[in-house]
């Protein structure tokens, strides 16, 4: 047993020895550092540990803190059971149905994945933008070469130290958001007909960007606190003939795990063997609440299979539509196809973000939404757990501003959201997230606006018509059994 | 003979009979008006027909002049003569040379489509867009609606009424330049292994947009004065598969010419009899020399079947990143793809082009660029007249900003660009408009410039390279000969 791991043990015993509560804060690293004899680092890594093993977690500029030994305070779905053959992915009139009903300015958006814009720390960065279309107009009406930013690369290339990458500006092209990233990625290393693994439940977006390439996607069980089932995985892997695997595995959307470093290396061990490409979205890695961030599945890479994406539309915000792609051996067909797809991206925007992370402004503005979004999920769970039906499970995000939750299988929360979006509150059911319609009685949330009233008794409105739907439900089934 | 026709005739035959000179202002359409006693409307028509029979030109807020009776002051490049059968795109590596020799700022730039970004006309949308980001950060940094902007969408429909289109704003989508509406147009409309007709020579974005989709494209023969040729576009849809048909019938890329109005209305005459979809690319349409600009191919479509695409990247800026897509029959398909591929267009820019041409700001910027453009092209024709080999053909563009150059057959144009760029100086070689690798001793220039000495040194010592490499060809197939 290492030096690191004895810490952490002995650490662990005192929590369950109830030396320290729940919710309690723990020593400082310094603390441990003298109290056990052993360096700086290497308190740092029991207390690493110990996240891993969920048993601490880190709130920024506070410390480490007690968590519950179930890992997290509430019930936790359970591991997903998809079906277990490639589909094609269907549920495109839902996901229009969400994009539009979004555009009325007046709902309370449950159901959306955009971040507080409001936030004084986001503030420099309009300002930027304004002082750059006096001080250089000419540079923002042109073109930005097919790369993106030089500026720009150069930055992300810094940025990327800290999810463990190390990488040179020109392994990374800039696009037009996560999207363009992922839908490049996707035609870079697929032909039509293929079949493609992904998490699940998975993001709709990354979903429909398969189902226009006419792939066909396999839907791998997924565990709500660890991530995808590598022993699933393997299985589907020995079955059928996958091109490629498309994963969200750090502060997941929507169920907010990240995958565990060991596993994320097992993983990527596992598609060195079968010889795939990975397609690794990362667009919320930078918000987790644990610092430093998790490293990426990029970061163990030593044969350039990952096609890492990401954006700024989570962190800083996304009608900027400014993301990036860092597609290892994949480079070239990535950049024709980004040729293809949008000849570049926009110029302004590109020069403005460079600017702002330079000035610091990136780092210190999403310090502050960490710890915003960690103390808003926290609210957010509590308001589910008090107004959603009993048998309600909840998912426990490392980080981001988005919630799973799994209700009573009576529940089909399509029908929930027609009932919903006249009194102006929308969420965003479940069968978005899966080929295969599963998660009918689920729902993802957000938790991006600081806890207010309105938004508490929006979550109230779903909770009362929820049950009223399973009640309603229940008694039909009943009824239908009378009969 | 309709009483425009005679009109017309009456005045043709007064410049046969020299009483006008080629160059010469003709009568005003009062004037035409007054001494023929027709009406106002009779004599513009007159005026369009001869234009169409290229025998006068307008030249805006002048009038109209004399054309030479040859059409074009100098020799026009010959009817193409593409490849008779469907072909893989390739020139990929072609056109990634060209792109990447474009980013070093040194350059004279002869090669690329960049419109002029220096002009007082455009400043007023750099000052609306700082003032964007101060008034309004919020609603600049959120998404747009998927479909777009609503204000963009409303001033589009408006300047669509110039090309002759009625439209609902709803019709529209705005994409990510012109390249996504494109790119997301042969998505909707076509499979991998799909055929799709082309104009040959054929812009090198649309082409590598044909070669990602995975599609086989078939060049028709084009005239350099009319465009796609009818008769041979039909004979390739009696003998192919044709599934599409890809072409920029206003102000071509790169030829300059406009189709007439009369072949417009026979293409679509012509896919309506084969089902087929047409994607118009109409990005140079609005930068027509002739006041009103010709209609639009989608200005006769009844049916839906022209996906109309274009952008703001030529007569604004291209770092803007803004085009649109008014699909017809087609707009659910496209909608998808545009999600899938870019999920929205950037914001700011957006909302700074729609207040731009709300102030009036798009129309006078435009109708300067015009007239510049028009007395640069025949500065440049002269130049080229003055310094190219013997036997060069050039063509005579309608609009927009770019020239077709056809030179001795023994000329590679490609290996005189790898002697150019060296010297700072970089033309677009003929290669890269073709699937089936034809034109290569053919060039794209443009005289987006207002004409100055660097420019004309320039094209001087194109020209003279030109001159050289011919000279050593012949030497060197004499010299095999004699071998």
């Amino acid at each position: 047993m290492k030096l690191y791991e004895q810490v952490a043990d002995a650490i662990a015993a005192r929590i369950d020895q109830s030396y320290y509560q729940v919710g309690e804060k723990l020593p400082s690293i310094r603390a441990i550092s003298q109290a056990h004899g052993v360096s700086i680092s290497t308190a740092q890594e029991a207390y690493r540990l110990l996240e891993e093993q969920g048993r601490a977690e880190v709130r920024p500029k506070s410390g480490f803190y007690v968590l519950a030994q179930s890992k997290s305070p509430q019930q936790l779905p359970d591991l997903s059971r998809p079906a277990q053959r490639p589909m094609e992915v269907s549920q495109w009139e839902d996901v229009l149905e969400l994009l539009c009903a979004n555009t009325n300015r007046e709902m309370i958006q449950l159901g959306r994945a955009i971040p507080e814009l409001g936030a004084a720390t986001l503030k420099p960065l309009s300002r930027i933008m304004a002082d750059l279309n006096r001080q250089d107009p000419l540079a923002t009406l042109n073109y930005e070469h097919l790369r993106g930013s030089d500026n720009l690369r150069l930055q992300i290339a810094r940025l990327m130290v800290d999810a463990g990458c190390v990488l040179h500006p020109d392994d990374i092209v800039t696009t037009t958001g996560c999207q363009e990233a992922i839908s490049t990625s996707l035609r870079a290393v697929t032909e039509p007909g293929d079949i493609v693994a992904v998490d699940s439940p998975s993001f709709y977006g990354s979903m429909q960007a398969v189902k226009a390439q006419g792939l066909k996607a396999l839907e791998i069980p997924t565990h709500p606190e660890t991530g995808i089932s590598l022993e699933a995985l393997e299985l589907a892997l020995e079955q059928w003939p996958i091109k490629a695997i498309q994963i969200t595995p750090t502060c997941n959307n929507p169920l907010g795990y990240t995958m565990p470093e060991a596993n994320k290396k097992r993983l990527l061990a596992m598609t060195k063997r079968y010889d795939l490409p990975i397609i690794e979205d990362d667009i919320y890695g930078d918000l987790a609440y644990q610092a430093p961030r998790p490293p990426a599945l990029k970061s163990f890479d030593t044969e350039g299979r990952v096609l890492y994406c990401s954006s700024f539309s989570k962190t800083l915000a996304p009608g900027l539509r400014v993301g990036w792609c860092a597609p290892g051996r994949y480079l070239n067909q990535v950049i024709h196809m980004k040729y293809v797809v949008t000849a570049s991206t926009a110029t302004l925007p590109q020069m403005a973000i460079a600017e702002f992370i330079a000035q610091g402004g990136y780092e210190r503005h999403v310090r502050k939404m960490r710890a915003q979004y960690q103390q808003s999920r926290d609210v957010m769970i509590g308001w589910i757990e008090k107004y959603f039906p009993a048998g309600t499970k909840i998912s426990y995000p490392h980080g981001g501003f988005l919630l799973w939750v799994e209700l009573p299988s009576e529940l089909d929360t399509s029908e929930l959201n027609e009932y919903l979006i006249p009194e102006n509150i929308c969420i965003a059911p479940g069968v978005l997230f899966s080929a295969s319609g599963k998660y009918q009685n689920c729902m993802r949330l957000n938790f991006t606006d600081p806890p207010n009233a309105k938004n508490e008794a929006a979550v109230e409105r779903v909770g009362e018509l929820a049950a009223q739907l399973i009640t309603e439900q229940k008694a039909t089934l009943n009824g239908t059994k009378r009969v």
